[in-house]
């Protein structure tokens, strides 16, 4: 199965998706901060504040999710019905271990293609605002297991990946 | 020690670097993308071909890096001097294990504060291009430990994490 | 009646509105500038030359529309099917009494969700255009009574406001 | 005195700031938001969870600051070195009066040319942003009185309007 | 035939496109850059190489035609379905010519008004890409020649150009 | 000579000018459009209007210029101290010859590299905007002739090419 963003001379180009039926279509991504246990301890007693990290990550995200196909080249611009972030913040499990936190965004449209790439840019550019706010007090998170978690609608039907 | 993004009355600003000096700054970012080894070898006969998937991806991550202050809340905008993008393919070492892409992206200004969200954005972004290029043949990709490698310059002098 | 931009953890998001039927909308927004009368005076002569404030203001206005949703966080995007800005200078009615510049927008798309804010950021980022024009002659410009003044289409059918 | 945005022949350019000097320039911009006295209710009932209109409100000034030559056609980019909004609550004085928000912004820039536009926009847009917000329970609100309170820097000194 | 794009008192709008049915459409713009023959050689031993100017001036391209309605002001956002472009190298035919690369863009859309403009931004921004990239050796370069080759699909009908 | 955007591997790179004095920096750009008589005498009719289709083009060639470095990849980000345009109508010589407007564009900076790429964007976006004004009366415009006129400043020193 050839990578459908190359045209017949192997050159980059947008696909054409004006065949396809505008469809409801759902996506949903996760992934995840690795930072010092102290660092989400201080992320927790910022967020019974007014302005928490965790409310500018969730904007940022919502609004990278809309800018999605200027940031990926081959994207394809999407009216966006609906954007959402959540965030679970993890203790560590053990001490040595760091703390996490769990981020998941959901994109949903009515269109021709997926919102794939909306939800894992929506993550992204979350876990980049956590970085951020936080990279005074820790300089060594990770951004780490970026993915889809499921996506509905289109041709390819229901895909549950975990 | 506070989390400097936070004002007085707990609400997130764009901290103050007025008062400090324009300096040569550098900052190096690394991540990795992980995927199933076939996905690997499709972009590897691609890249000999004129427009090839890291092609793109380092096209979208060096224009990323020059609008993370449009993306990321409270990052400062720069002057960027330079932005450059690596990546290192790394077949699947055993069978059953992922094929990976290694991304690093060094990012210069001369400037008040340093350039780290710009080179973390700028792998990032590339690692999503990397997906949205290959997602037709593989959904499970995973965008992994996004993190800073080093940087140098500043008040903080220089910081080697790796 | 809750504020509908809120999830049920309490965090802002962009509403889903997948929903709703895709219907013919407009928007009217107003505002105006309030000046000193020879403010008022120098934008008139100039704008008897070929490039006035009030063209300048009005492409700013008109541009600003099809950006809402990148400034506006929770706003969804939609595909602005027309937009026009009208202005109209009066001359102060007393001595003492400031110049005013009147401003109103008129946008329309045929979409999931309704206009008003296209139509208000247009007004504002006009007026914005106007003052930044006129600074250097009038730093005590204020743009005042910038409000929705009706709309139609969608579920909740046709309101005016003045 | 001439409007300095107008060329020879009438037509606009951004004027010539090359000449100036880099100076330390700070403004400092205020507006307020008329609303119905139960929308203020909702904002603050709303306010003490963890995403509040406030705080979207608030990072959506700061980045529409830091966009302000994308929006204002005649204004020149500068790199900001801080920015800053607070908002100021008011009940209703009177039963009948509306309940107000009152925005200021402050914004700073070592640079050639003063920073009055981008604290207005960061007012303008947070007041966008609020009625964004509340507008399904209010279409009433009006964004009001935006103007330049302070500016300080540069060849005009400290001129102080309040 | 009046100019469209001039309301009734002459000023400038984004002309009502509301009435209009969502159709299939498609533009195909063409351009050139003439350079110096040993330019056109530096290119395409390039070529030859992973990361090629015209693998870059093509992301460029496809990633400019997005953002047309950003930068041309009357311009109506579209859900552009598909952008591709191609390159014509063509090494000059007398000693004295000038070298050409031809530029073709394509775009397709299912929408209220046509691609002629997305198609033409493509042309013109992967053209001054080039420029950009062989600036250093070929300071004569020349963007000539932008203009729409053919379009289909609206009221107009097909219409070749060519 | 190789070309400077190249890194050791080939792949594209923002090139380092960290090294690079700020210095004060000119540069000219022009270009043309042709067009039918008729379509410049309906241009030149609405120019004596408020709103005209040049007083468009320059607005939109002036927002250009500051987002140069959004839309040519390899760009620096600069702080452009000055954008102006000038049109030159010039009517048809003979029968059967195209009207022609001539545009150029002056940018100037203070820093580390030259503005060519803006001054080349500036025209060929204000080329692209009277185009999209007149296109319904005239679909076979062309811009044509893009070029550096001449440049000032940095180590090259001045360059005049016409």
């Amino acid at each position: 199965m050839p990578l459908t963003h190359f045209d017949d001379q192997g050159r980059a180009h947008m696909v054409d998706v004006g065949h396809k039926d505008n469809t409801s279509r759902e996506a949903v991504a996760r992934g995840r901060v690795l930072m010092k246990p102290e660092t989400l301890a201080l992320i927790q007693q910022g967020s019974i504040k007014k302005g928490d990290v965790l409310a500018v990550a969730q904007v940022a995200g919502i609004m990278a999710a809309k800018r999605t196909h200027e940031l990926v080249p081959m994207c394809h611009p999407l009216l966006l019905t609906h954007v959402s972030l959540a965030f679970e913040p993890l203790p560590a499990a053990q001490p040595g271990e760091p703390a996490v936190i769990n981020i998941s965004a959901t994109v949903r449209t009515t269109g021709k293609t997926g919102v794939e790439m909306e939800a894992l840019t929506a993550v992204s550019v979350a876990g980049l605002t956590i970085y951020d706010m936080c990279k005074a007090v820790d300089r060594e998170m990770q951004i780490d297991a970026v993915r889809l978690a499921r996506k509905s609608g289109g041709k390819s039907g229901d895909i549950v990946l975990e």
